[in-house]
């Protein structure tokens, strides 16, 4: 069985890595498919973020779907070989303070596929075959793609992301950063009730599909620095703003036209410090708020999507064989074509 | 009748004012006592801070209270002469967008005392006869010192942040910097129920005033650095942070102990613009407020002073006449001695 | 000018009625079409509803859309002859204890299109024309029909039953009681993120409409009083439940399928009193919440309708003469045929 | 060693048991006091509650404090001989969908001590020895009394209910009842910020505890059945009910004194079912949230203990040896003269 291995920056490898052992309440996966996330492309570029680095080799990728080809004890009136499934990434202890209250996604012995934030890393899901616990999988409809399985994950996120926002019922939001997850915004966002949204970004190829599955509205700010100051009448039109572009003129240039009490939905990750009016928090009264992954997210995502309550296959660009990690990690990182890229592992 | 007019940065007189008609609605209240608040400072000694500068003689002063001295009509049933009352400076117009939501504290169309954020500037309280709306008024107990009612507005500024912070019933609460504000912040952290109240300063006279209050532990940080480290344990200890400084040193220090889902309520006003690390925000899901001024809390502080559920006297340092208003200024800006100083209209 | 005038149960007139005076800040409207409501029906089956009972001849009518017909002084600027605009019906003081915490709809001087609530009575909007203040108008789309624009007012109501509900995304909701307004619960809870929806009533017509707009699955508890129960297993499947029959069987009957923390928007006015076993509210910590009217959901209303967020019109069962009313009020309380009826003032 | 059997309605016997083997993860505790519940009379008074009865011996009990006289293996480092301990009695299973929420109270295979709501039954804490997991163990400070420690599963009660009420700082509260939960319900409302605290009840003894506990004024409905009536202006004075005596007339008496949007928080175990105006409730928009045990706030009542932030003693009619548990629970049962009675089990 074969894998997609991280070595340093640059040194991305397909190697032979050895099929785990079926244990009970686990299920054997024939991965199908999985999409490149912005970490996995960090690690690939810059061999890490901030302080987490690639430090030992490990098998890239989180956001997979697949088939079962063997059901461990335990489980086995649960599911059957051959149904498709989405495979949540995270796996936290369950026992935690943090977990005992509910904040699974701040486990103290979080073990997340395909993560470098503790040594020995934690191995992903870019690879042929994958052991999951039973309580990570979560069963595709019947006309649902293996490819809308995998985008299960980043939609995780976004959700998430609303979900910490409160009620949008009505709302006026602002996206800003419309790579993957700032799309999805869109979508999980017009999905709660949002009444009018804005997207933002600096490439064309973004706002289009920002526009497609669902923005009201959009704006390339490298063209037109100062359109989204129409939006700026009576302290601020906006009451919400999801920022994930990470860019700090991005978060301060939205500071005129989110109103008093506006919230801040913190998804990018900057490069490292952000420098912000301080003054302006404090007389709006602005509330920002960071959104990390996501925990009981995931099975609403594939709820959403087996339901056809939201619709994602506009963002996939491409699917690639995960042999030309390379072509399709070049092609991930090129904004002005791509948006989701898929690696295909049959 | 005289009032303490602000001309320029460190231009403050002692002038002769017009007292102002008395309206229906209205009371002529003869000012006893009002408190130097951080912005009177600010206009005495910068002229302004921020965009918010002295552009026109202003006076100055928003912390008073004092006694009635006559009735306007259509309220004459509500109030009697000789009644001594805390005077909320907080003039809301009622009608606009937030007003209608119950933010008044956003009104488009404030007019707070002694406030140079409009020009012409809202003329201030600092006077011997002011004349205000009957709903400004609230009544002291007899056994309240008129003192304790020029602390009801700061008390109402801790009050909105803590209401800002949300439930605090047990909650382990840090506080950076402990002036007026940050030890009122104490005060209403503890009776709003928190366990455990830790307090931060430079300066050791601030600190013995906020153990004094009820702070269950202090630290000086410029003599301990790295004290607050004792409590980073499984991704920090503490549930709020109010932070009273406007350091933005304070503020990051603050990252390490706060936990996730950790609650950070800005009090303090940053001269400008602060740095500060996103990835943590993101990462801990800090969830960093803003709040600014007030406005049901004002009648809620002078109730909480009147039946005795808060202790404000050892916040008070020093009452002088306000024809020293130099001296008493000179006081105010001296955090090695000072906390509260009030001056005596009479 | 003519109007809908009730003197007694049963006793409905078209009456001649003077068309009042426009004042500054009003518009005079052309009454187009005005939709009969639970309300409307009440008063003219039994003369009132619990302790509230007609009193004095009243004008009926709160649901109603026409099109500007005098601009009063003051508001010339923002409003043109010959615009179709939705009339809010409801007219809070803006100055109470409740309109000053934003709680319009709790106002303590309400002055409610057609409310028999409050002696004089408050006259009702199905006449011919209607002078309201400007604030009350909110203008509708092109090519949004002057029917579905007298849909905004029940559609404010199930919008506010929403947000009553808190954040909705992925959740499981049930609807006990599909009138029009259980419907437009359906609508507004889809809009605001739900995931699956049953909807139950005693009446197929009712059924066949809760489907039409978007319940996922409907139940007919007259034929299958118990086909309920397969949602029971684990405490209970559903996370939040809109009680829109006044039906204290319906009530009781969920509290088994509602899950722990459950909550129980109640919309439906039982005809007096409602026998609950508590103990299962206190056992699975249920919120029973209460929704009455709408203040800023009113606005919402129209603009979700003016951008096609939302349907109505599959709800809209016969437009007839307003002199006809007899045979529209007669129709609207056949629930075996009738959802909204709505009535034509040409 | 021996135990309190309760054998069927009145039959309740000191009989031998064993002492249970000490596993890994666990203390054996030597139980120093008991205090009896509600729930431990009606077992004994009724041989149940609801449709809760007694099926077989069970052991009565679930509020003790002990001495740890064993340490099992995995917890040595954490705890020592000698050591005295509040014993929480909630043992959740941990795994379960609603243990994963954080809503432990609900868990769906709860062993909650001394309960007989599963068979067969949980067996209780009323006994000289006990094994226990060393997460259920919280540790006395030496000042505190091991009575007061007995105390902290009923304060655990009344905080989970204050915490259900949402913040309190500031709120004017009524509670109905003052029974030993209603008067910790006053003890915790007050640390929660309550500015005014009205407490109600049929017996004088009730009132005089809950006056010295903190409440602002007791009325005694028996004597005074209209006295709550002047709280009834303006719709209503009070913010939050904490219901606490079970009674539909109690309940039903305080809807004319909460205000709109009031909260009612529901602690009495009504014998059956309560009778109730649905219109009020829906008019008011009442928000009426049952309560049911706690989780989490264990551990920080035995903080507030601890620190000195609350008072029980007040609360503690007498300690008998628990071989007069028939005088113990007949003086328990007696409200003219007790309100916590505890048994001693040296």
């Amino acid at each position: 069985m074969q894998g997609l291995v991280i070595h340093a920056a640059g040194d991305l490898r397909v190697e032979e890595i050895a099929t785990p052992v079926l244990g009970p309440g686990q299920l054997r996966v024939r991965v199908r498919c999985g999409g490149i996330c912005g970490s996995d492309l960090h690690y690939y570029q810059h061999g890490g973020f901030g302080t987490v680095r690639v430090k030992e080799p490990m098998v890239l990728g989180h956001e997979v779907a697949g088939v079962i080809e063997a059901v461990g004890r335990d489980v086995a009136a649960q599911f059957n070989i051959g149904e498709r499934i989405a495979i949540s990434p995270s796996r936290p202890c369950g026992t935690c303070r943090f977990c005992q209250r509910g904040l699974h996604n701040h486990c103290l012995d979080m073990r997340y596929f395909g993560s470098a934030m503790r040594t020995p890393h934690v191995q992903g899901a870019f690879r042929q075959e994958l052991v999951v616990e039973a309580w990570q999988a979560h069963r595709l409809d019947d006309d649902v793609s293996i490819e809308e399985g995998a985008m299960a994950e980043p939609l995780a996120v976004a959700l998430h992301a609303v979900n910490r926002a409160g009620p949008l019922l009505g709302a006026s939001v602002l996206v800003t950063g419309c790579g993957p997850i700032g799309a999805m915004a869109v979508i999980a966002a017009r999905r709660a009730g949002a009444r009018h949204i804005v997207a933002t970004d600096l490439v064309a190829h973004a706002l289009r599909k920002a526009a497609q599955v669902g923005a009201d509205e959009t704006i390339n700010v490298a063209d037109e620095p100062a359109a989204l100051s129409k939006f700026a009448a009576d302290k601020g039109q906006f009451d919400v703003l999801f920022e994930a572009s990470g860019n700090a003129a991005a978060l301060k240039g939205a500071f005129d036209v989110l109103g008093p009490r506006g919230v801040i939905v913190q998804l990018g990750l900057a490069g490292g410090e952000m420098t912000l009016p301080v003054n302006t928090i404090v007389a709006k009264e602005f509330d920002w708020r960071g959104t990390f992954r996501f925990h009981e997210e995931f099975g609403l995502a594939v709820q959403l999507i087996n339901k056809g309550l939201v619709d994602l296959k506009p963002l996939i660009s491409a699917t690639l064989p995960f042999r030309d990690a390379g072509r399709a990690f070049a092609l991930a990182a090129d904004r002005s074509q791509a948006m989701k890229v898929l690696l295909d592992f049959e």
